[in-house]
């Protein structure tokens, strides 16, 4: 089964060990992005994975594309042009001082990107999936437009169109995000969204909820999901609560709804060895359950253990098989040594 | 007061901090084994400890010999020849995801030690104690007849003989370690078992024991020491229960049998560094005192503090001087800087 | 606002990761010291902050001026002179492994000094505070008596003068703190002191305190800081308890007394990442908040916010700006990514 | 053009930095093995290259594909199974220390394949090129014979067959290698040889040869040039002299023969980041010189080039473009940096 | 004494060791930039250093600030505001392999300064010396009216003005560069040009010069210098020779030419660690030689002393004292250690 | 054959890689000393090797010890008190920026030893040669005394005795190191020097050489060696010129007087990885062809080829066996790969 993602790719630059922007002599160098992440991740699985972005020709776009291939991702629809590779410097927290990102993506070659870069007619072609996340379209007006074509084109050709609904604040604002993310709405199946970020882009929130501490009731949740689905038509949405490093003691659980039922996952309690790609990590388990057929239950079990497992991993790429996600969603966490 | 170890010595690699194997551009390499762990440990007290078995000549070999000098182990009766250093690819679990061995000793040296490789009658002359563990019989049917070589002359020279039960799948199934060993613990004073051990090489399991999440009742523990001791004889039994990753708040305890009464040691909280090693550092710990001459309720918290200051280091070897550990069995966990 | 502070820089060596100095192949290098690390947090914090010492002229001296130099720290006060830098050699502790520290600091440059090197009335010219700890007058006597003509010169000034009271059993005794300390103490307006130290030094302790966990009443740390302060006549006393590495459940508050009323900080769970310079930013942050006029609520709450902060950061400086302290004292806690 | 390759893919282990083995604590780890490194220069140079080869089915042997893939190199036909991934150990030399490899090569999945693992006649559609080396029939009987059927077959599809005819004295005889090397040469069209590995293999010597310098007169490599070809039936021979490490004035210069001309390179002095690879990037070079269909004076360069532009990078790989090698080729040495 | 420099300070980024950067997983960072360079000289010999620029408010852009401090440079007069700091990747080259830029600086905000960001009659005074290269005014329309207006306030008051005549294609046309720079060039001092720069900048070149193999005849230098010092009235004009990594055989001299006399430095045979700040490292010791009143002889030897000291120095910066800088150019290069 | 080395080991921080004390933030750890690095030295080539000194009990000093009993070396007789190891911090040069040492060593516990430490009877005891070198005595006037009480007993026992006549100016001026080592030389057999220390001890200088650029005639050497040998009665004189980094053209040879001939090692062009411990390793090697009975001119190949293999080894101890060295001496320098 073929899955095509398509946004950006960026190179993650983070100082070693749990060093301060200002204290850092040496940077480990990884790439990462949303929809990146999600092709690695399926590819990992076992799918058929491409990914579809726009890269300078020159070596830092080079090791971009050789970092997918690596894991098997299908890179030949990467347009090569542009300057930059846009580029996320990342501190990790620890103990009372929280995590922090300086995203450096201005001018990247993705984001100026123009429709006629991409063929979708062909690109799309035998696809059985396309997801993308709500970064795309903020990148620029013009990424918003191929964003759009591209979901128009995958309906006109029944593929299931998925979107992860990642709010940044600092690309637009929630406003433009709620008219933009609206239209291409429009054209997608299955919706992941965290709780914030449909309340960021689509004003929905549940009343009596102390979002700050980042606890939503179970019952806040199941009427997010509800009234997002009922907005859009969307036919799977999956809502899930914000991971908390200095809260290690409050649970995370997510939720899926399907249009009929509503399906919790076990609850996990999280220790973040490195937390960029959690919500790719999920929205990637869950395209794979959907693809396999699994039933709701296995589905949001499955989106939630490959959530989980990522949290453990260094990097921006859930570098785990469905085997591994298998066990762990069936509850094998004795944390003995695997042989 | 000296003591003589047999078995495997291996090189560990190790990815570089928290990394998969499929990320590891960078190995931290060091040596392990269960004995020779337990030959470092006795050192690092201040015994006399040799250490015995076989490596190939060239450096990876003598890299390994080295390891152990290091250290004060006596390794002038390591027999040099073969060709390979057996290896443990090991990758450190985080958070959900658990850690990870692989192991590549086909063919290596010690596998293939012959008998009239070590002159067991010179070799023990002037010791106190003899150590091995299930590991070694299990390499090779070589290595098995090497010792029971060794245990009948240890027992013909009234050494102590001491035996870490370590049940390793991989090696030989139960079946054939439950024979092999239940030969061998005829000549066996000392039984160092992990509860686990103890079902998977002997079948001796508790009722009503639910084993997968780790937890015997301490009744259960009770029975199975006594069950082995009735069994072959031995002059005392030590149990100990699985050390969990993912289950930090459940405590941790060793038992002690011997044959009159039945102690506990206190119970701990892990926090796991490296997982390597554990038991024997808990073995090299209970040698060292009953040579040392403790009662019971001191051997125990010896042999348990031993094993706890071990998850605090990295490698396989308790890098710990008995003072240290003497301080940790006393209570004293204040976790103050030393100066 | 000018602060001048003045005692020992010392080379900072550690082993990488959580080596014990047995291991240690490579020694991560950096620089510390009570009253620096004061003085580099003061610098952040965006005050003038000026820092008085000894050190060599060779490179291993000029890389300690080059530390501060590169948080703003005005360094041209410090002479130049001797032989060597005082190193500190430091094991992180892990699990149930504590903490080390080996002190190699004799005949450090700084303990040699003399009078004469320091012409305190143009140091001192247009400074708002001085800062100095416990550890300056134990160095040497020749410290000691540099430290009280530095005080009696800032009283004479009108100069705001604090002291941190950290004892150090390896430099001199208790009773010879005790004395030192009694005499110093008269010029001193503000103290900063650890409960333990206060029981060290000068043999203040509350009836019916197991110290040994490190746990005292609130009652307890109230009556410390008025003996203290009625004792010595200080305006204000700030009380720390030890931060236990070994025992994150507990949670770690402070209190300032200003002679009026007794203030606690909101208490916090603590996790270390490298536990040197935790009272030094405390001290810091007190200062700062003094000097930004701050109500008593605040300054107890900034100081402490300021502490645990350092706790999440590698070496002995506190790179931290008032900004974020003053985040964390307002209770945003969530962990969530800085953008 | 696509290029089919058939070979072993190891784990090259090295010693951090100038390090010997006994001094190592990191090792550096990568994937090499002539065969594969042709096929990682060939993608590189922006051919279609497929790398066949048998790996286990674990993480070790699914790092060494990932590192293949990574660089565009197709992995599918790499058949997965078997124990263990060979392991190369390597030092790097310096001044008077010569280099030092140790190879744990015994029982690798490679030489454990049987001829049923691989269906030539499927892998093979398509080629235009086949490439072995003398080191892939030197593992087993088994991969001898494998190769003997894939390049029968080859020659039937009409696929241009070529072989580096490295001989490693550690895995045969030079007679052994002679007997089956010379069956194998029958198939062979484009024959790519060491001076020293003509002379082991085949016991093609020119008369007054100091080959212990490593230096034959440009007159002897004629000779053996021609001699091979004579032999065989080769279309092309290419022959080079070893590279030196401490002879480094002494140039270095390759030879192509194509039955009827004789073509030097230019000359060039050495320097050695890392000696491995290179006689497979001439290899390669040739490969996709001869494919461009480059005439013999611009085959031979490029080839040197490619050579010599390894020795400059570290791993077993030649990660350069076909841009980069003509640059060199065209005589642009001049050091200055590409912007 | 007391030097301005403006102009650029970017992030390097340079892959450990020798490696190429697709092999990239980790980046040694440091700061650089051409006049910045020549501040940190500056401040190493141990005059009064000022460095102005723009830098974000950021982390990124406060350790560029950071970067300066911790030698001591002034940097109270760096702007802060924009969003960018600029990127220079930089891949070392080794053997046949050129070093590799790629220069990352669109949109950094000394690019998108304007004249009113910097008040040159407060920032000059007391200035006994101004500097700036020919990348500052290439960076953008703004940068480049900035430098004029700084020189034209430093003529007024008195003060010496330098330029590095660097010349960057990336950045702007030789057309453009001779515009800009000519106009800028009436206000210059001292002139410290390669003879590249002099070529590509101005078209000056002198008749029968191979500047492919970089070898420019004595007669050639003293021709180019007179010619430059002609058209643009210049009081002193260095011109340097390229340093070629390949070519370690041909020597490298500079020339001084003051109107009068023409001096050449002694030979030196190039051995390069890090290429970056050599010709800044040239001009600083030229303009501090200068400063300290040296005689022309002086003067040269000084600066090409300063020069091929760098070339041994890791990083952009040039971390030499004077008195090391002395030493080299008395011709004490024996190589023996320095106690 | 069972040698006795008695001196200093001390700790050697070492920036990482090419970087200098100021740019510091790792440093590389390990263990030197002159006397250390022959004990070593002669571990390695398979003699009975004791190496006698003082260290303190701390971590710090055990790990001294560890680093010798690593490679086989009798620590048994190291007598474990005082405070301090004396540190060396070393900084490499490269190009022409020369290498740089700063010691660290007053108070070290070597320094501070007594005579009562040592029981020289028992520790000579089945010794057959005994080595020190000049920087023994130089460390206090106690160890001075000690290094002749043990010559002294070493010469009543009919001990071969070798010093190595390295002089610090730093720890003593030459007029005291000519009285004491003069003192002490009427107890030596074998001299082992380099041709500055001669001069620099003993003021014997040949007349017309340039000592500057490090080369002395031929003739002058041997005029040294026999006045060396006159004046104290030596049975043997080695004399070696300094080995210079920045004049790799210039070859170096060492030569051997026994009171009748003179024999020159071969001539050596060298590239240093790391200069420490070469004058150490050339006297390992000689006393090790000595005691194997070698010829003169096998015994000063020996030796010389250990000095340059100690060259390209990382580190203050020549980890090379006899075999290594042999090869090397017996010209094989092919620089090929040892397989």
């Amino acid at each position: 089964m073929k899955v095509v993602t398509f946004g950006e790719i960026m190179l993650r630059l983070m100082p070693e060990g749990d060093g301060r922007f200002v204290q850092a002599g040496r940077y480990n160098a990884s790439y990462g992005g949303g929809e990146a992440s999600v092709a690695v991740s399926l590819a990992n699985f076992g799918l058929d994975s491409k990914f579809v972005s726009r890269l300078p020709k020159h070596e830092i776009g080079q090791a971009g594309v050789n970092a997918l291939r690596k894991f098997g991702v299908d890179t030949t629809d990467i347009v090569r042009g542009g300057d930059r590779v846009g580029i996320c410097f990342l501190e990790r927290g620890a103990g009372w001082r929280p995590p922090k990102e300086i995203y450096d993506r201005t001018g990247s070659s993705i984001s100026q990107a123009v429709r006629g870069d991409f063929d979708w007619d062909r690109i799309l072609e035998g696809a059985d999936w396309f997801h993308f996340t709500a970064i795309t379209p903020a990148l620029s007006d013009n990424t918003a437009e191929i964003c759009l074509e591209a979901v128009k084109k995958a309906r006109e050709k029944g593929i299931t169109v998925s979107c992860g609904l990642d709010y940044q604040s600092g690309l637009w604002s929630g406003q433009k995000a709620g008219r933009v993310m609206g239209e291409l709405c429009k054209y997608v199946d299955v919706c992941i969204a965290g709780a914030e970020d449909v309340r960021n882009v689509f004003g929905i929130r549940e009343a009596d909820t102390d979002i700050k501490d980042g606890r939503l009731s179970r019952e806040g949740y199941r009427d997010v999901a509800k009234r997002l689905a009922d907005r859009f038509g969307f036919r799977k949405v999956a809502v899930t609560p914000p991971v908390l490093s200095c809260a290690n003691e409050s649970g995370w659980a997510a939720l899926l709804y399907d249009g009929e039922g509503y399906y919790f996952s076990r609850n996990y309690n999280m220790h973040i060895v490195d937390r960029t790609g959690g919500s790719d990590s999920f929205g990637a388990g869950l395209i794979y359950a959907c693809l396999r057929g699994m039933e709701p239950e296995g589905i949001i079990e499955f989106a939630a253990a490959a959530c989980c497992f990522k949290y453990g991993i260094e990097g921006a790429f859930n570098l785990v098989t469905a085997d591994e996600v298998l066990k762990l969603a069936a509850g094998d966490a004795s944390g003995r040594v695997r042989k």
